[in-house]
């Protein structure tokens, strides 16, 4: 490519975009990354890893050699426009993952291999809508959530201050704290596994946690009812539309006979005044 | 029946065909299905098989004969119709099962025998719409539930290879992995029993395990959403017909006065030329 | 009363009425609820029974004598149209309880003396609507919860008969079997109480425990579904009368201004009539 | 300030006024209530009160003087006025809060200082909206509120009175009843943790807490009902006044024509009386 002369640059880059813009290219892709799913997933497993580790090694590098064609191609075709798109930026990221040597803590990263399989997420069309739609869901639960965070925040504090010295386990810090309020806040375990044996060194341990519970499974229940309610809004709008413009015809057509006979009638006025001005 | 000679065995099919379908026979299934829940129940209790072993197991296979002599009638009634709907190849299935020699796996295919009484799903006709309301509420959350499927998938692999070798009993297959994030997904003992002991090994794993909650029943809540609102849909869309019924009334009650009148004026009009006609 | 001739006999009953249906007299009923529920608290206090048992006994019966006049002053008032009121037949179980000589397995009986508190519910207004509301919901869950039961009784005969013999506390009898399917649906210790033990006898049991999971709670979340649309509905169709009343206004006063100017027209119109008839 | 003279002291209280409503005064505030949050975080962590304790106390002793004037500035500016908010009041509390001497039970006061964060509810609009939605919830579930406490109460005597004696820890007086029932109502650990053990004891156990645990999730369940349908509530009316004014758009226009024509018709009308009357 880079030998190219400029016209012929220009050619190989149409031809590029033609390529990736096909959707041959695209089912090509998909194809890719569930077959990648599947090496991917019979590497956790000894005896294929045994039998066929080699290859399932190579494929992987193969794939991954596609993947890395396929970002280097949409980034000539597209150039900074590449950018402008979330899902250009997630599968790069998570192609880009794969290219970092995985030297010390290897494993880890080995292991987010698997992460490229989410490239199913941007790739199908409907799989694409869905996240779509829930990442759209967000917004309209971002001030309860901030208000969320700060009750955690407080009450990771207070809990800290409070239990911290007795249970450094799990009151011990900041973030244990702040990770057993969210145990807490899901329920699991609430009671038998934290709150009684708290509850035996400190008697009035309930007076924190019982409202702190009632507090947030309300603030999550009003986040539910917000997604719900949106939902419904959304659905409305669309729909009020429609309903207007059914709402448009029925008064017309009701009113259309109307309209028919009051015609007429100015029709036979127009006759009785030429009648009169004839007579005139 | 082989013997019949063809006009009598059309007779025959056409007396079973009013059999089939006759009230008195559904009602006869019904009953012969809720006594056979009864018997199958019983079986469960070992003093009443002490007492009653012999009779519990007879009345089981005059109920299968029943149930088979049902199904053959069918077969015969409605032919390559039978197959068509998704009730009768249930029935079919259920009734199947009892029929195949439990030999080697014994327990299990006698055990499974009970399934016979989830025919009164496909009997009794209220049941049969709830059913196929709870069935009609699954393709609405087909796309949630591939993308949940995908989450999944991606989770097993990546807790496999990240903790599968130091719990082996949690994370030590994608099988494995995948009950556990099950598991931990109802909330089920997901931090006490699953992720502080996790935690001790990787203090990290946190960095898994929350996000993954939180994305879980992120998109369990917007499922729980696609369920309410597609209901609402459904309810809304009887109601509009219905609405816009009442809205076309209503304008045309309101012009009919106003059509009155205009057909009145119409009158006094054509009279009026009438007059002027007469004196011209 | 028994004395007393027939008609200072209905005068008797005319007071009764009168009496049983004044607001002072409901007003007191509940105090003494209220009343008789604070020393009834009181009786599980062991220091409260030692310094004022007796006191405390003494106030119960008191507050029974109460109730019992109350309860034989209704039936003489209203007779066979008391029984008509399910709040009535509420209250009289409720004191028929206390009446009940409590010998033998005496302390249950006692103890469900607190239950009297519960006629709160029928006593205050509010109270007696937000329970009719509740009642009213279940209704509409009704085709569900038979299909719910259907499904518990199948998994209950299979479950005894699949892990019966290797966990009898569990699921040795049916009774024990829908005890502990009822906790799985809770998803209270689902897994690491019960699967996970039984997946060691039986490694297959998923297949029977994570289906039944979600068949069961994909069936409640219809039946909360079929609540929220139930009360959606109700609550539209009372807005719908009053948006069509709306409506009618709207056209109504749209097509004033038309019908106005229509009249007018016709007014001059006989004027017309009147000058040619006059003419000619 | 007190050695001012009147005039002067109302030209200090017009000053304070101007200060206290200024937006940079409010994002002071909202300033040093962030950094306040930050080190009452870090007095949590040893290392940084070895490091920097003594300016971690002197810090909070700015901090406090800070919000001390604040309150004082504002209650000379509002004097009664200043607690007809709710907010204000709430900011009083939790300023009042550090300055009663933390002598005796040191630690918890101590600790509640971290609840000054909470400050940031009332300062920040976008968080005081969200918590007047939240709090705009609650008159809407009071009356199902007061179902609920009458059967926690009646529910907290009866397990008194029924297990209390076998097992005191859980059911030993009404409040640890009261404790052990919202447990149970949460589901966390109900089975394994409580009624299992229970069970062993009484076997009959069960007929009290599953039906406990069918009416209150039932009842929780309605009371989420209640603030969704609230929420549509709210957000349906809103629509309605848009939705008529749009509908009375729609047949004001559609007889927009019609009314054009009659009046057209009306004019003819005039000119042939005018005509009429000439000849006359």
């Amino acid at each position: 490519m880079q030998e190219a002369t400029l016209p012929s640059g220009q050619n190989v880059i149409e031809r590029l975009r033609r390529l990736v813009e096909s959707r041959r290219f695209t089912g090509f892709i998909t194809a890719v990354i569930l077959f990648n799913a599947v090496t991917l997933g019979l590497e956790t497993w000894s005896y294929a890893m045994e039998v066929a580790g080699g290859l399932l090694v190579a494929i992987d590098r193969i794939v991954l050699a596609i993947f890395v064609f396929e970002m280097i191609a949409k980034l000539l075709v597209y150039r900074q426009a590449f950018f402008r798109s979330g899902w250009n930026i997630f599968d790069l990221t998570i192609v880009g993952i794969a290219l970092v040597p995985a030297a010390g803590p290897l494993t880890v990263l080995r292991a987010l291999r698997i992460l490229r399989v989410l490239r199913l997420l941007s790739v199908v069309p409907q799989m694409r809508s869905v996240v779509a739609a829930l990442i759209g869901a967000i917004p309209g639960m971002g001030s309860i959530a901030a208000v969320m965070s700060l009750i955690f925040y407080v009450g990771s504090v207070l809990a800290t201050k409070l239990f911290g010295a007795a249970f450094p386990d799990w009151f011990g810090s900041i973030g244990a704290s702040a990770y057993s309020l969210f145990q807490i806040m899901t329920l699991e375990s609430w009671s038998m596994g934290i709150v009684r044996p708290v509850m035996e060194v400190y008697p009035w341990a309930w007076l924190f946690f019982v409202p702190f519970i009632l507090i947030t499974t309300f603030a999550v229940l009003n986040l539910v009812v917000a997604v719900i309610v949106n939902s419904m809004q959304t659905l409305h709008e669309a729909e009020q539309k429609e309903e207007r413009e059914a709402e448009r015809q029925i008064v017309h057509e009701e009113t259309a006979a109307l309209t028919g006979e009051v015609r007429a009638m100015r029709q036979e006025l127009s006759e009785i005044k030429a009648l009169l001005g004839a007579k005139a």
